[in-house]
């Protein structure tokens, strides 16, 4: 569902960050909507995610029932099954519920030292 | 006393982070009450934290007098007892008394890399 | 229930405000506990409220059921009628519950123009 | 569709302030999601509004196609009409779209000076 | 050259603020490009600007030589030839040249008393 | 006890500002130090103060036990003895104690227009 | 001195405000360089003021023995001087000596309505 | 294209970074306008890059149609072949569009370990 | 002079960070006020340090005339004396004097990795 | 040029950090001032540099023209020939000429572990 570009700089490893901060879906015990703010971090390899499908996808979060757990590490793995990049990260921070907020984090491959400046 | 919910991604290592701003304990010194707030980091294994028992947990502290030093070690041990994550670390950032405020953190496991993305 | 101060510059018009963040009830809807900030913003007349006895009045709503309008009305009415003030003004903060975030500000007087500085 | 709560101290104009930061609609002429952040000001008359019942009500936007304008101006009336508060005044804060973000601020009454406090 | 939409709530005084951070255009005495954040106020009469068409206008300055002040008045002149507000205020705040950064604002019509809340 | 310099420009009604952050003196009830912000404002007639004098003089407060209302209202009167300014005003902001912080504005003269913009 | 330009909107009050943060002179009583950011705000009747000359005419403060009210005050006489404004204000904001800092704010003429908006 | 100046100081390894806050290119897929912020971190070898030759050529991307992770990647290949440097890393952060931002980070060489502190 | 509570979880390393804000002394080489905030980071062995009794040591540097490197280390020296600590650190930031601001940092001991959460 | 202090504490390593903001040269290409601040964090040996003298010193290159890679490297040779220390560190930062701004950071030695926490 996802569609990819060409990365034309292969050769050479550098990272992407994707800043996603309109996220929302429902919360599957409550029913109410949750709202967050994901975030996407990788090493291309051969593909470059597409952003507008990127957007579509997340968009489809809007009418579904799923964990905040849940929803970053689907997320996750549709990424890495689109772009097999070097490296892949997502994380999800989610507006206080009850006085709790969440950050959810994953990730995929080995993270890369210039992580830190990115 | 903490309810849990199946982890379904046990199989990759990924980092839950917990933002609690409204504790608030009794200070057994003074009877006086005092405000915190506590940050909860962790790889789960089988089991998430249920976050409303985890509310309901917390709200048990606003009749306890109790040090902020030992608040924060008692929550760590509790959480640590009902979900055996991979890894654990509970800090609570206290407001000042007598213009000197505290933060209190601990841990059990070893911090993963990932740590430091959130 | 409030001790006060007396106030030795009563010959003039000055603005005491005070910054309380630290106030917690319960919401008589749901038992669970609400956190807010209530700003009090004052034209002594003869008295000066005495700091410790207001702090210990403001934990007396730690075991309260009240709806979040009716603390801050509350509080004004026992100031006022504590201080006889030639203004008077409490704000009251509390922190999100289901996404939303609720401010109530209520005074007794005419607003005195140096308001604006405080 | 909006429930409300006797207003206990309607003997006294006093503010009351609501933040919404989680409204999202749909966009009519592009079909893809807005993103936005609703303020309510307030001065009640015999009524307050319930939050959860306004928490359902901008839930219902999320499948509605309406201009950012417009959404305004109908939560506007519409509390208007459930509320006949003294003064009442809805802001609404989108993401920018296309690199231009829009506010839209309406009212009905005579903003009270108390306004700039709150 | 700009598009407008029906206002359909023209029988209410309203704001619309549209915050439009990426204009740029070029210096007539340096010959280098200038960069600045356009913010747009205005209360509508029958007519709403279309954003797209605002923001392809603004596009347009990319290639112009025109001094900071000229550019806000002439976009003043556009909008208000356009749109015929009740209100409407343009500030722009431009980027320092030589240490020194600019801010230029005009204005066409009595600013309404709602202006200071948006 | 403090300085003062010729105001060469008095002929113009201009406003100064003197941001002093360093202000300690000792709590009368408790006897443990009080820290604070002092702000004066003021319009000068035939006199400003010199800066070296007025800190040598908050200087004195380190060691004086008074309260945080007497303190700028002492500081106002000394102010307005020595340099008879067209108008001044003293606003000390003070370190929160038991969780209440205290800010303090009191004036001596009618607050110039200007005053909104320092 | 200082150069001006043509203003081709001089049938529109419009307000300009130069930010020069780079300002540095000498105390005239400690020999030791002063550091202050100057911000200029006017409507311009017939003139405009020339950037670049403006940065120079500040630059020669560098060598200049003066304190930092006269330093305001003479700015001040040059712009009205040069540029007859309807309007011209300069406020200047000087770092710490001795734990004070200081802010000099003088005017010529009645400030326009708009001037809360720059 | 860029011009060089003499490094002399090339016996010890230190760190430049320059902030490029004004870039902007044409989004080849939509033809609109790209906004962001490029970051340049290296250590010079004999060459130090001249700025206004590097202001110069970015200048030039306001014409191009190109990727925002090719833009950087080219800037990238630019500097390293004009200063053959001991390290260079560039990063791009990009104004969200459809509601997701980008920042592209690459880079030649190993991280030196003062990196950190710049 | 300090006193002490006992650690009853030292079967664990954790840490306690203090944060001193109310720093205050005389400078040996002007005789005037030097203002500071202290922070101590430590690991405790069998004991924790009594935050009042640490307050009134601290006040006692009010009238003492000390260098600020003094300081630091001095109040190293007593907590390492006192606590017998795993590790300790205590960081001095003290206000600019002459433009010029000095932060002092020592410990005793290894720091533990932890030590970056807190 | 540099005056010394004995360092007591001498048998323990400790950073010292030293924020200059107020550093202005002459800009050799373009004869007009650059400004900017200089950080200096080092770990001394036998000596402490003198502060009242490192301000007169770096008030000198008020009438300097200098690049800015050379007065940071220039600082760090003369800090390191006067205080022979065991790690010294200068970092400047330039306000931004033609819309880019530069950090230039130097070191002598090994940077210590606890060049983090300052």
């Amino acid at each position: 569902v996802l569609e990819t570009l060409e990365n034309r700089h292969a050769h050479r490893d550098y990272l992407v960050r994707l800043d996603c901060p309109e996220v929302t879906s429902i919360c599957p015990l409550t029913g109410a909507p949750d709202f967050g703010r994901l975030t996407v971090r990788y090493v291309p390899d051969e593909a470059l995610v597409e952003l507008k499908s990127l957007r579509d996808h997340l968009t489809g979060y809007r009418e579904r029932a799923i964990l905040q757990e849940e929803l970053v590490n689907e997320v996750l793995d549709l990424l890495v099954q689109t772009l097999s990049p070097r490296y892949l990260e997502v994380s999800g921070e989610f507006n206080a519920r009850g006085g709790i907020g969440v950050v959810v984090t994953a990730r995929a491959g080995v993270p890369p030292e210039l992580l830190a400046h990115a």
